[in-house]
């Protein structure tokens, strides 16, 4: 039976493999061949990383890279098709629809959102996104799209990955804490996950404008058996203004609780607050923006798949109604040198955050062979350091240290 | 007798107060009062922070405020003077000579060197440096020295930090590991120890002038009953051109080979590698800069305590001649918009290794309390990320990266 099996699998590799070459695609299984070796290196990795790794999934948009380099090394089970390779077989023979897997639903709608979502930028900016399509070997990849020195928009990037991998036993424990159905009383040695999502960071040349950050992501494991595992969604989104419009905050603010209250009245404060918690910058005693929403591990014990995915589509759908007014509004309003120099300070700041306390880029940064550029593409063209820098008492620039230090509630 | 013990100790507080008072400095006992609570919030710093403190000591002029936090909660031993108390009482008592203390003879030494350095700096640039003195309530502080936006350079930091602390028993069992002698068979709950130090990093505003880092310290602790207990030095210097230019390359190794060389053959080589391999940004395959010297955790195992300072004084009092002669070659040299922004890139990638990887700042930066702006003092005024960036081919930035990704021997 286990032979017969392997054999079926080698045959489904090949067919998807020519499948794959007809329709002319860079193809993620290029070989049949696999690396069998649990190297020294990938072991010591396994276990520093692992220790992040309860806590990082929501950061696998760069962390993917690491749960890869765990997968990679883990000798194959020979009883059955990847996850992967599954996938990639029902995609090629039929469309996805509401009844497909929701990873190619969530793949699916995360693509087309990033194609709306580099129209609408580039519609404002007048200038055009680059776009690198990657792929990973174990399957699946990515598309990198950015927008450097427009005319509206010093740098956005709007990035969607969609991670195969194997989870080995260490990161399979620490998930337990937040997931108690990711595996039965027996911890096995691995377990197939997919995760997809997609992540936008839009820095704004004009100093009055702010910046925008935006993550959607869903995850989700397979048994052993092959059958479904665990599933979660994460998400959120927040803005980071060097100057304070309150009329950008509230507005901001509005749209997030409108799309959290028409699936339920509880998100909204409890998403905004996890935001102000997460977006902190500890050492600076202040939060990196004005907030937003924050959430992860959102699955079946708050409600059903449907109802998340209904919800994380609509606040990924609000993002272009909300944020191209607030840019329209700024992006040409007159400002002074000393005005763009606090930009460049809180810019500073933000990359503090990003590289000091984000742990889904710490994850991804310490990752051997990780796609850096994905992973920094959320730094801004340009920030600085001034030692001791003070806002002027009363000043618009100390105003918006008062809010970041004292979160507010805008709706 | 504990209570004798208990009321010389008071007794001596006091008469070290009012010397400090009749001499009209700030004066760090400015309370007889401590907290003797161990609070939740505390433990859980130590539980966390412990897990570094065996790598990033050498960070200490960082990090003191995390020791200091450490130490701060634990109850007080009543029946000896602290560390602290007893160096403020000698260093008004007597004058600091070569049968004092190595801990006043390393803080006068790297106080006289600091002096040197921001009149050497202030020479070359033709404005003053800012010179903020601050103090810590618990014994020590320090003088932070900051030039920025000068003529030449375009942000240097010249600091000293002198700390006194309690490290508590996980911070012990941590250093055992490299210092065997620092407690016998049985820990203790606690041990006093002394650090300082002296930290540099100046960047030049022309891009074709070096950055350049240099850091110098000493480590002491104290037996629980008031004898000397172990001790290391640590320390080191580095070049992080935006353009390579050979000349400055082999004279600022061949002057830190003097150095070395002067006193044991085997340094050279064995601190250069160690450079190599700290000042690495894993995650980008580079070196930060090209190399210079690095150490750590010198101690009698290797040789006696004063060779060690005499190793120290040299490497310290080399930075001065060795460095300004190159900064004298490069900063009037003429350079373009398209090289100014090559150095931008280069300083983002400085920024990555201070943020990401260096294990004293990521220590300082997760301390409460902490003095960030001294700690932060290291990364530029200005830096950029372009998403992508390649040099040329053949290029002088092609030619940086390539030394970069293969560390050359200069001497």
């Amino acid at each position: 039976m286990a032979s017969r099996r392997a054999g079926l699998r080698l045959v489904s590799q090949c067919k998807t493999q020519s499948l794959l070459a007809r329709q002319k695609t860079t193809n993620p299984f290029q070989s049949c061949r696999r690396s069998f070796a649990t190297s020294g290196s990938s072991r010591q990795a396994v276990n520093t990383q692992s220790r992040f790794l309860g806590l990082a999934l929501f950061g696998f948009l760069v962390a993917s890279p690491l749960i890869y380099k765990m997968a990679v090394d883990e000798p194959l089970s020979l009883d059955a098709l990847t996850l992967a390779e599954r996938d990639a077989q029902t995609k090629l023979e039929e469309p996805v629809t509401e009844a497909s897997p929701m990873r190619l639903r969530m793949e699916k709608f995360v693509k087309e959102q990033q194609k709306e979502i580099v129209r609408a930028l580039e519609e404002v900016d007048g200038s055009k996104f680059r776009i690198d399509e990657w792929q990973r070997k174990e399957g699946g990849g990515g598309i990198t799209c950015v927008l450097q020195d427009g005319n509206v928009f010093e740098k956005a990037g709007v990035a969607v990955s969609v991670v195969y991998g194997t989870l080995p036993k260490p990161a399979i424990e620490k998930m337990r804490a937040n997931h108690k159905n990711i595996t039965g009383p027996v911890v096995p040695d691995s377990l197939e996950f997919f995760a997809a999502g997609l992540s936008l960071v839009v820095h704004p040349s004009n100093p009055m404008a702010p910046t925008v950050h935006l993550n959607y992501r869903y995850f989700e494991t397979t048994n052993p058996d092959g059958t479904p595992g665990a599933w979660w969604f994460g998400g959120g989104s927040d803005l980071t203004p060097c100057y304070l419009f309150e009329e950008d905050a509230i507005q901001f603010h509005k749209s997030l609780k409108e799309v959290c209250d028409a699936h339920n009245k509880e998100y909204f404060p409890r998403f905004k607050e996890w935001c102000d918690t997460y977006f902190y910058n500890k050492h600076r005693n202040e939060s990196r923006g004005i907030g937003g929403i924050f959430f992860d591990d959102l699955d079946e014990t708050l409600t059903d798949k449907e109802s998340l995915f209904a919800f994380i589509q609509d606040g990924l759908k609000s993002f272009v109604p909300t944020y191209i007014p607030i840019i329209k509004r700024r992006k040409n309003m007159p400002f002074t040198e000393k005005e763009k120099e606090w930009q460049q300070i809180r810019r500073g700041r933000y990359v503090e955050f990003n590289l000091v306390h984000d742990r889904g880029t710490a994850f991804g940064l310490h990752t051997p062979g990780a796609r850096v550029e994905s992973i920094l593409m959320s730094l801004p063209l340009t920030a600085g350091w001034q030692y001791m820098y003070e806002p002027e008492p009363g000043s618009r620039e100390a105003k918006l240290v008062d809010v970041l230090r004292n979160p507010r509630e805008w709706v």
